[in-house]
């Protein structure tokens, strides 16, 4: 009996509510992160996002993620001396990206350098917890590298080689690939803080992809490629990349926010930085990103834009006011963390990718607890099409 | 009021059943395909598809699939010509693919090639319709070309350039660029069959895949190379390859399969080929493939196994049985064309991205179709992790 009631369920699905977007669905249970998006609540394995933005480094989060404790003077020195040792790409694999087309978007060469990188992992056919994650920790080490190549490359720049001495922090060590100067003390701790803010967001659509790949029993590489492609829209990763055009390409001036968007919203059309499937005010990450939002985009040593476009800070918060004065509709991280980025001289191409260097943290977790109480993930559509149609020859057509 | 109703319903999510694997929860509508797990049935486009299986081409069934409607002759023979037109790929694709390591497995290479591959296509920055399926029949015309110079690149054999002058249909050039050799019109129709077979089955685990990345407004490539990854899991597409494997390397005789069978039981062990999330007895697709199979494993010209392993066929005929009688557990298609590919002559590291020449058709149909009405796919996680954890100096851990 148990099964026939099973079958039924199963079946019948034309009678069950089509869950659109699969909005406020449960699909597991997580120990990774928890959001609260009524108040504006947000946690790493227990831990306030507050705190750790304050008080960690980036390497000491990805450890806590990874391993679910934060970890001890030994374990963290240990831990940082593996991500160095990985910091370095095959040669292989550098050629390609010397050979791609210019033009390029950087997340395409990411998502197609990380599947490469498979080839070249030792672990590739070694399916284990232990291997799964000697795996993500090598593409955590790996993508800085992927990311500050691919873009020097792109831009006919001379690459800067990661630093294997381990005299520079992962924050670090990618800013001085990309720009080739040593980050300044000030610099580095933003550059951190904003790492840790993006390493992990519970179930977003890119993590989501991640373990539906690995749902399969495939490979942790062919997830965080999963992971990429899906970051790369417009709904999500490519989001803060599509603020700072908006910024610097279509508002300019402060003085002409508000009939933009009043044409905006009368023209129905999205408005970026703002909403949020799950936080329907503040999302925290939001709030703390402003500070140093502010804080940066302030300071007159940063990078600043062009003459006769505004201060960056200064026109989101006049943006962020109308919005939730006027439509209840709140900031989301994307708003603020675009002006960070730009006062920090990050090339706009990047912000979406520079998101994966970060966010991948949180997609080898994912994978990995997936797959420690593993279930196929395959829902399924309901079909409202044409039925019984009878073939009929190419000549009768 | 409203806005608050569904703020509940999104917040309170620990008050909400988990739906772990999503088994049974209708994520959306469709027109491309049905599938009734109860009786069997399986349509593409509302033509059933034993009708589609017997009366039409692999070349007609993807129109069908990606059109909405058989095409008339003028439309298939067009058609017909943008596959062939897009058969080669890029010199700097091929020059990759031969500087990767041997022994890689076939699927990683697809997927690596398919995401560099959009790096050479013109339509890159067209998120259209139009243009996903410009893109879509770039995909499906490649794959071919893309896995049959991998093979013999991995397996160090010359390689054998597509027909560009369309003297072979899809089926007929890829097993050409495979095997040297212009297939007897028995084995083309052979692999025609397998082709339509494999090109869609609705939500399965690869096309949801695909489905969530585009859901981020990402673009086609990327869903694809998702897809890929996702189906080279064992639960998926990877299932095939194992099926043949378990019959050559651990039962080889018939008369080990009943004592094979029931120590794997005892042991509570999954066996290939067996069960289906949707269908609870006969998979259409199995019957019909149980045909070709029993047919071409009969044939004294086809590929055989060597000395000392019993007849394919006859062996998972004998395992279907023990399993339909004393489990209830059915057949799935897998179990019935690993026998058939063998026979064919295709070697077994491509059964599983075989699956990838097919079903890419039904990947770019669902992406399309998913685009037309999108709505970002974004499920929850319940949080059962710890809470309120305090951070603790390294010094004090």
């Amino acid at each position: 009996m148990k099964t026939m009631s099973k079958k039924v369920v199963e079946n019948h699905i034309s009678q069950r509510p089509i869950k659109k977007g699969l909005v406020g669905v449960v699909v597991d249970e997580t120990k990774i992160c928890s959001i609260d998006g009524k108040n504006g609540g947000l946690t790493y394995r227990g831990y306030a996002i507050e705190e750790l933005v304050e008080k960690s480094t980036f390497e000491e989060v990805v450890y806590l993620l990874l391993f679910a404790h934060l970890p001890n003077e030994y374990e963290l020195e240990e831990f940082k001396d593996r991500l160095i040792q990985e910091r370095d790409i095959p040669d292989r694999i550098l050629m390609i990206l010397k050979d791609f087309p210019r033009n390029t978007t950087r997340i395409e060469l990411l998502r197609t350098a990380i599947s490469a990188l498979s080839l070249y992992d030792k672990d590739d056919y070694n399916y284990s917890e232990a291997a799964n994650l000697r795996k993500g920790i090598r593409i955590i080490a790996k993508i800085p590298t992927l990311l500050a190549f691919s873009h020097r490359i792109q831009s006919n720049l001379p690459l800067i080689e990661p630093d294997m001495e381990g005299n520079l922090s992962h924050a670090a060590n990618f800013y001085h690939m990309l720009t080739g100067e040593i980050p300044s003390d000030k610099i580095e701790e933003a550059f951190n803080k904003v790492l840790i803010l993006h390493a992990e967001h519970t179930l977003n659509a890119s993590t989501f992809s991640a373990r539906v790949t690995v749902s399969t029993l495939s490979d942790i590489y062919s997830a965080i490629t999963s992971a990429i492609g899906t970051l790369r829209g417009s709904l999500h990763g490519g989001a803060n990349e599509r603020v700072i055009y908006m910024l610097i390409d279509e508002i300019k001036k402060k003085d002409n926010i508000i009939p933009w968007v009043e044409k905006k919203l009368q023209k129905k059309e999205k408005i970026m930085g703002f909403g949020h499937r799950v936080y329907k005010n503040w999302d925290p990450r939001a709030l703390i990103l402003r500070e140093f939002s502010k804080e940066f985009c302030k300071i007159e040593e940063m990078n600043t834009p062009e003459d006769g476009i505004d201060n960056l800070f200064d026109m989101v918060e006049i943006l962020a006011d109308y919005m939730i004065k006027k439509k209840n509709i709140y900031p989301n991280m994307d708003l603020y963390s675009a002006p960070l980025l730009y006062a920090l001289g990050v090339p706009p191409p990047l912000y979406t990718p520079l998101f994966a260097i970060s966010r991948c943290v949180g997609w080898v977790a994912h994978s990995v607890e997936q797959l420690k109480n593993n279930k196929l993930i395959r829902p399924r559509l309901r079909y409202v099409g044409d039925s019984n149609k009878k073939y009929v020859g190419i000549n009768d057509r």
